[in-house]
């Protein structure tokens, strides 16, 4: 084997809203190495955000801003027209709310990464993946975690921050190394052993299996799992075991944040 | 004379709401050396919190975070029965939030204050006091501005902040120091010459006059002009005017931050 | 047996919001003759509502609408000050949305339930009971379900409105027939046989037994059923059964509309 | 002249919140017969449109559901790629709470027109418009009032609604006949003397004049004024003054609701 040691597993957390929960913060929070916590726009209450992570520290998981459109109703996943002036200062916000719940939880806020609609956009979008830029640099020189090729990642490095680049584990991918669309049968991933030799294969190769069975060089340094799909736990664990079967280490890209 | 050469006036700002105007930020940040700012949840979005903080970056004057019950339909007017560990996980969010804000713009917040029906809950419920209170030491150790002899200024001390008593411009005191009711006649000081002279009063002679002629003897060192009631612009410009021309400065009582 | 040869079953419904799921709305409407749609002040979007009001119409159960302080964040459990002028505009408006889902699904609003914080308060708050009273009677004369006793149902007596009071499954209740506070050990009845005897006792004998052994008479005419509990469906349909068992029928109060 | 005798005057109304203003509600009432009333998701608290319908009740002034995205942040004005769906239920909700609200206040919804992102992409985005027919169908037969030529009115057309075609008082058109882009110099006619001809022509005539000097046909039975413009009341009056000074009425396209 070729490959690095390590590779970073992040995950969706924090996404309940007040009463409401999705997914199991705790759980995933023992297998993941990189917690994208939701800060208030399309999921995250004040209260979910700390002790989200408060639990990220005492895990040694790093702790990544997850900005989102303002959207609760529709968690984030509908493509809005936002002015690129005020994503960036939206941005900015929910990344200084989140530093201050990570720093009285005894962490930091070590990443930025776009949720839903707004990663989506980003991807081709140059003047909101230039606002998600624009804000994160307004508040800091975080990296920002996203899609190889895309505009994040470009603007990201031409803004001086880093670029890292992510793969999905339960997602098929294109010979061309797009995702396969939702609407299309190889879309995701179902089985277990599928996940687990995409992360295997990523982490120790950097190569990702097409659906066609052609194989893609990867500059992906993290893998995203799903938190709020049925087995999501399971799955996430069944990832981290393999991993460890091999001597592959799960560790964030970016040091967990210390503070007091 | 015997008093201060100098006095704080503080001022709520950043009222707005996306399309939404409330008072005239640009006019009262000349006047005032302390901006209450709101942090979203009563008021402000991102891009008002942003833009307000480079104005008083620019003109010398302290950002101080405006605290509020999250409550945009209401204006933060009602009392909230909230839970007090989350109403301080939400006054956390919301200094963070203006932090954020505040550094991008090239200052701090320098203290934080509470709004409306928060205020007011605050100088009698010791719990949401003391909910305020830990949100704020969560952050960090800034100087609470309140009421004098209110539960949240003893919560404040208790805890190590510094405590900051305020009196106001243009309310009508009880010879027993506290605020006439507003459904009472003399609730309000309505003539431009009362409220000068209850601005030069305090800052000279550290005294308050009450309604029946009585002289009450005030700790405030900062005095509260409001910002949206018509005239509020000539009125607090009167005050500065008249503080000038007897040589009293207007200092704020925590220094404008620095940042960047 | 000298009782009623029938009982109404009411439960909170459609408390789900967005993407977040809330108790099992499809399973309870089995099981209960009277839903508390959830109006989108503390739980509820539309396409929740249309779905809830279209699943009650096939179920043959009554929709009454769940008007709730507007709280997204506290799922309006939280007690908030608000004017009681602006709480009834706030009812009328919540009566109104839902009264359009459940036009287009086929039914009609039969009847109005103040949900959580709200309930709570206008079982002692005279001028929030009365309005969401006044809100009610300006939509229309819908009957109002409450708590016996209390202001709410008081003053919808007085306006005209039928008043309809309700018992609780699960609770525990004092001699003197209050509810058992929730911080005591007997505020929950947990064990199935002892919530399907409440259910027969009330619709049988018009009783209710107290903690004490003792036994009340009670004049509710609907028993309230908890939907987001755990094991909330399982014991919802062991009343059902028990109540069918014994050849109790399970009506609502006031029959479903008819639209359409 | 061989024009009709009269024309309506529609104008966005009740576009407050809480204790935010925007416009002059009360002055506009007076000048134009139909009043599109803010339904709540762009803007409109409930008590805001309960106090606007009794306004326009009172003035003979037909009421519209000036149905929006959800969006108070954004004032509606951003486009979201809602789904469809869920659009059509947000709109039989929107057009629902004012109906309760307008019924309260003695009148009844007229028609329904979509508020800015969403009057926008309704012109061209065929699954929206499709959706603001859907949702209004679900409620009733009402008029939608729109762009001439759009998919609104379009689908509105199909689905067996009156399509209300209207023109704007205060935009440039092109020859063509579409409006001329806020971005070009001649968007906006900012004179009085030219809005008020715009008025007379189309009342009269039926036409409308591009800036080009060209003369276009218009089917608008409506003209749209804007309320939150500078000098927007004295414009909508020097309208009103110079359509009643040779004849021409001005008059609801569809007549005032009648309630109780």
């Amino acid at each position: 084997m070729s490959g690095p040691a390590a590779i970073d597993l992040n995950c969706d957390l924090g996404e309940g809203f007040g009463v409401w929960q999705l997914g199991d913060d705790e759980a995933l929070l023992e297998v993941v190495s990189s917690a994208n916590v939701a800060c208030g726009f399309h999921a995250g209450d004040a209260s979910t955000m700390r002790r989200v992570c408060g639990l990220a520290a005492r895990c040694g998981v790093s702790v990544g801003a997850q900005v989102s459109y303002r959207d609760l109703a529709g968690f984030g996943r509908r493509f809005i027209d936002v002015d690129p002036g005020q994503l960036a200062d939206e941005v900015l916000y929910q990344i200084g709310a989140l530093e201050a719940c990570a720093r009285a939880a005894g962490t930091r806020v070590g990443y930025v990464k776009p949720h839903g609609a707004l990663y989506n956009a980003t991807v081709r979008h140059a003047a909101q993946a230039g606002a998600v830029v624009d804000g994160t640099r307004a508040f800091g020189l975080l990296p920002v975690l996203g899609l190889p090729g895309s505009e994040l990642l470009a603007a990201a490095e031409r803004a001086g921050l880093e670029p890292v680049a992510e793969a999905f584990a339960d997602r098929g991918y294109t010979p061309a190394g797009t995702l396969v669309p939702r609407t299309e049968p190889n879309a995701m991933l179902h089985r277990a052993e599928d996940v687990t030799a995409r992360a295997l294969r990523l982490a120790c190769e950097g190569e990702i299996v097409a659906v066609d069975g052609s194989v893609l060089r990867s500059p992906a340094r993290s893998l995203c799992l799903h938190g709020d799909t049925p087995g999501a736990v399971e799955l996430a664990r069944a990832v981290r075991r393999e991993l460890a079967a091999v001597g592959v280490g799960v560790t964030p890209f970016v040091p967990p944040g210390r503070c007091g």
